[in-house]
């Protein structure tokens, strides 16, 4: 019978809409009643095109009791056995009985409410429900964060907490609605069972007017927002429709159907009928569908890596598995921009007569570098309409033996035997040069480049080529610069600490026993964050470096924190000029389009800070090497009630994280 | 193209029966050739209906060379890029070349093959390979061992390692191929990354006549069977199909379409052609069909317990929740016996004349035993076909104040308020019927057993009840027993020493953090053991418990270990007399039909015992109590060289395991 809840549900992806149950004007007797209806209003809204209700856990009855100094409210009544147990996990959510405020000035509504919190908390564990709603009432509610603490400590299950603000600030003595749940949530030891959700009122509150301060609700686990009857106008077509305001901030926060909720409401008409309810589902629907159309595509895609955190690949100390190889050549645009610079090296060469080209490709892995270069000397050819007569020698130099393999097979099936395949650190290819294996090449090409551009120490592999180089080699790629960005989220710094609990990290046994978690460079497809100024070069490297010159770098780079944010780390981007002016970028500002081979990367501060009011913050960074290993080494500078504070030094001496030149 | 091979796959659930390449006859050019047409062999075999195939990892041109002093091999040749890199994984196992062998007798041999072994290893790594398979070639493999070791040590993969041996003991000296097996798993370490195979053989060692000896294998993770044409013979129908014996083997070897795969070869007979393969693949799934039949049905309903430990309850200390209680109730076999019981001891009260009978539910939860109690009533109304008035009065005491809105919920829609509910623990009734809201019972009702009977505390239970008794009241149940019975596992034992990493334990983390995993009893549904001697009787309870003699026991029992054994624990089992000839029963030769609320207990030993002879193991176990608590404590006595061996007392004081009285 509920399956019909189901209706709307599962198989279209359409946002999880609810709707939120608060029935004032009931009687007694009648409360009563409809707490043992719980099935078929489920049914009911179900055959509407909601997905689930949020109900309250004590039962109507119970929610709108009037408690007294006797301490007597009415018991707990929302019988388990009048629904299927899997039906109650499925459709309903449920909130705690609104006169429950442990936080109350009046001790005794706080004592009382402490003790019906803890029953009603114990009732929702035993009907197995997966969240419960609680509306803040207070800007500070510490004994209810302490409340919600012990309960996550003592009892096992996975149940969540959506905590509900309203878009006002009357509540909460004219505080920013965000510093209220930020401050909750720290209360809460910033626990991901935690939630939040945002309650449209019909005046909002200052911060809903400014779009950076909305962008910091992006930046949090917003799961769900309140809408009530009362925010609908009729349109001119008279059809039931949010009003401007409403509609466009919920455009501005609602970005994903999987993890973020709908809940409908009439805290104040209580008699709607059906007709209504599917009104204000469709009225809301019509809000955000354009938004989900441009998203669902993306999501799909990203959805096992978004907030992930990955360790870099070393591709020096470690070999690289045939799936790893398999992802990357997938990413068309890259190898399209490789193409076209190596095109036009070539051109520029024949420009100059060169005949007999010597082509270098070094980690050349499964060949997509040599197919990028057979394209290209194909297309060169025809620039020249053939009326110039060369030959182009392609090496691939590979050092792992697995790919080697590979590289035959397409060198005997795909290339006709035309590359010549060397099996060789490159920083060992004088060696071949000696014994006229190789030839000095007019061109070399590499493809190894991390998150951060220098982070997979292409640096210091290119250095070691530089003696079987000629003076005018061309090296694609010929410069890398990197950038940096701060960011605020809480669910990066959240996978970060549980990190090695929740295995939320591939190659999380790769991370050092004792290291500090929060001191490693990681590659993160950013999710739920927003930025927090502009981004800003960091370091930058040119090739061929023939005078090796030091790879020693060091910046400080200054940011402007806006007030009422939470700094959490630094985004990492790079930008490569292959040749001339043919660039790959994963600037977020100017990001190659549909190039994929790259997240950014992520250097985490160890706490988050706070910043009450808009400050400078200066990021220190290193890059520092030895003979074994080089590492970034990083910390910030900034005032507070003017007073310089230096935070850690952050993996010094790369005690946490190093990249291993063998 | 290679997506035929789930033709007879993934929606069919039939065995997975895979091709076992070993071409002998074939020319190096043509070996070259062939392992380049992967794509195409793996098509040809699933088009037959073959859902994988197990392929040399180096090639077959490399599987097939021949090594010499010189210590050259032919490289490996199996390019990747000859299929997509998810067919790989789905659809191709591969194996070791064969001269590979460490433990050669000649050393240059033995160093060669330890080299070679890390080439191919890492290699299938590289492809994404799940399994690899190796044939052991001699009875002790030490240096194999420890290069398997090594691997998974230091690969981050997922792989496993499908060891090989064959069903008779030329190879081995003579000795037991179990035997030979368990050093070698042992040399692992017992790691869960290793499972073993069975390649029948013409002869069959004795070990394979013998249904006991037999039964060791089921409990080791046998994951496959290499069955070779040569074993096939032709019908009547002239169809092909195993020989008798062969036959019987693989029916008593072949149990679990998931977990367990065939693999068929011929390995003299090189050209055989497709309607052969698909005579053998007939043959071999008509075998092993009508096992399958009987068990896919246990295997959907089971599998996600199967060999998962499980904490037990304490419904003392804990509140269950209702989803518990939902699948509790489910167990019809167990409410229709304590039905029967019910109506068979009202009846004997109406015979001695008793018109208002008092009826006391003990721990009520949801109410099954109260709705077992109004049905037993209807059916004496019945029975006495109306002819004698009495009345029922129902109590039923609860403790848990969650399932008491349940009770009461089923009060007012299904009992017409015809029950009293009275929330207490059941040792605290004195108090009721000082107030007179309770009266003395005719008739008191309980189901508080656990896996091993009084684990979940029911003597302690009922015994404080009874200063609520007369004299004459039936106690429903009246006594109970547990039984033990020794077992081997070696997946037991695995899941017991890897369950804080692994997770495979709901409510791991109710373990406290210092104990010793080993020192508890587990609730778990065996899945991959044998029985290593017939079930012994240990504790009896009986009730009431009038004289309030101790619930302290202790016993000794005595059991034959059968030679080439190993004993990981004891499996416990109950036996419980509901009332007069009335009885539900876990024992395993005895075992109520249908009956599910109970899967077996487990005392575990901390090691692993092997019994090169047979031999007499004492099992020492006490039930032990304070005022806090109940434990176990248990250890074994065995004789070793004429020596007598005591193990380590386990769970001493109930340090790591205890049921607590509150």
């Amino acid at each position: 019978m509920t399956e019909k809840m189901s209706y709307n549900g599962e198989n279209i992806k359409q946002p999880n809409v609810g709707w939120f149950f608060s029935r004032k004007y009931i009687t007694e007797n009648d409360a009563y009643l409809f707490d043992k209806q719980i099935a078929t209003i489920c049914a009911n809204y179900g055959k509407i095109g909601f997905s689930f209700i949020t109900y309250p856990i004590g039962g109507i009855y119970r929610y709108n009791c009037q408690i007294n100094k006797n301490r007597n409210a009415r018991p707990i009544h929302l019988p388990d056995l009048q629904m299927g147990i899997q039906f109650w996990q499925k459709y309903v959510n449920c909130a705690l009985s609104s006169w429950i405020d442990p936080d109350s000035p009046d001790e005794w509504i706080a004592d009382f409410s402490a003790q019906e919190f803890k029953k009603e908390m114990d009732y929702a564990r035993y009907l197995g429900i997966n969240n419960v709603l609680i509306e803040l009432k207070h800007s500070e509610s510490p004994k209810l964060a302490k409340l919600i603490n012990n309960f996550l400590d003592s009892s096992n299950c996975e149940l969540s907490f959506w905590i509900l603000l309203p878009t006002n600030s009357y509540l909460f003595k004219n505080e920013d609605c965000w510093l209220v749940w930020r401050n909750f949530r720290t209360l809460c030891n910033n626990c991901n069972h935690l939630f939040v959700g945002l309650a449209f009122t019909e005046d909002l509150g200052d911060e809903f007017a400014s779009y950076k301060q909305i962008q910091r609700w992006k930046a949090e686990p917003l799961s769900f927002i309140r809408i009530d009857y009362s925010l609908f106008v009729r349109g001119n077509g008279s059809e039931l429709k949010l009003t401007d305001v409403h509609s466009k901030l919920l455009k501005n926060l609602f970005l994903n159907n999987q993890c973020q909720h709908l809940l409908l409401s009439s805290l104040n008409y209580d008699e709607l009928n059906e007709l209504v309810f599917e009104e204000m589902l469709n009225g809301s629907l019509d809000c955000i569908k354009e938004n989900n159309c441009k998203r669902v595509i993306e999501e799909e895609f990203l959805d096992e890596y978004m907030d992930v955190l990955q360790i870099p690949l070393q591709p020096l100390s470690n070999s690289l598995d045939s799936s790893v190889y398999n992802t990357f050549e997938q990413d068309k645009p890259k190898y399209l921009q490789y193409q076209k610079a190596i095109k036009t090296a070539l051109e520029d060469l024949l420009l100059q007569n060169f005949e007999n080209i010597i082509l270098i490709i070094l980690g050349a892995g499964r060949g997509p570098l040599v197919n990028a270069s057979l394209s290209a000397i194909a297309e060169a050819r025809k620039t020249f309409k053939y009326q110039k007569e060369f030959s182009v020698k392609i090496y691939a130099v590979e050092k792992n033996p697995n790919a080697i393999i590979s590289l035959q097979y397409c060198n005997e099936e795909r290339w006709k035997n035309s590359v010549s395949i060397i099996q060789s650190d490159m920083r060992s290819l004088t060696l071949f040069l000696e014994s006229k294996e190789i030839e000095k090449p007019d061109i070399i090409i590499s493809e190894l480049l991390g998150s951060f551009g220098d982070n997979e120490l292409c640096p210091e592999c290119l250095d070691g080529v530089n003696n079987i180089l000629k003076e005018n080699t061309i090296c694609i790629p010929s410069s890398y610069r990197n950038f940096l960005t701060p960011i605020q989220s809480l669910r990066l710094y959240q996978n970060i600490r549980d990190l090695k609990s929740n295995n939320k990290c591939n190659r999380v046994n790769e991370i050092k026993e004792c290291s500090e978690l929060s001191d490693h460079l990681y590659v993160v497809c950013l999710g739920q964050f927003c930025y927090l100024d502009k981004t800003k070069h960091c370091f930058e490297f040119l090739h061929p470096n023939l005078t090796n010159s030091s790879n020693f770098r060091e910046a400080s780079l200054n940011f402007r924190i806006p007030k009422n944010s939470e700094l959490m780390g630094f985004a990492a981007h790079f930008e490569v000029v292959l040749y001339k002016n043919i660039i790959l970028s994963t600037h977020p500002e100017r990001h190659t389009e549909n190039l994929f081979s790259w997240f950014p990367g992520l250097f985490p501060l160890r706490k988050l800070l706070f910043c009450a009011n808009e400050c400078n913050i200066l990021f220190n960074i290193k890059r520092k090497f030895d003979k074994e290993k080089v590492w970034y080494e990083w910390f910030i500078e900034y005032e507070e009630n003017g007073e310089l504070i230096k935070s850690e030094l952050q993996n010094e001496n790369g005690e946490s994280q190093s990249m291993n030149l063998s």
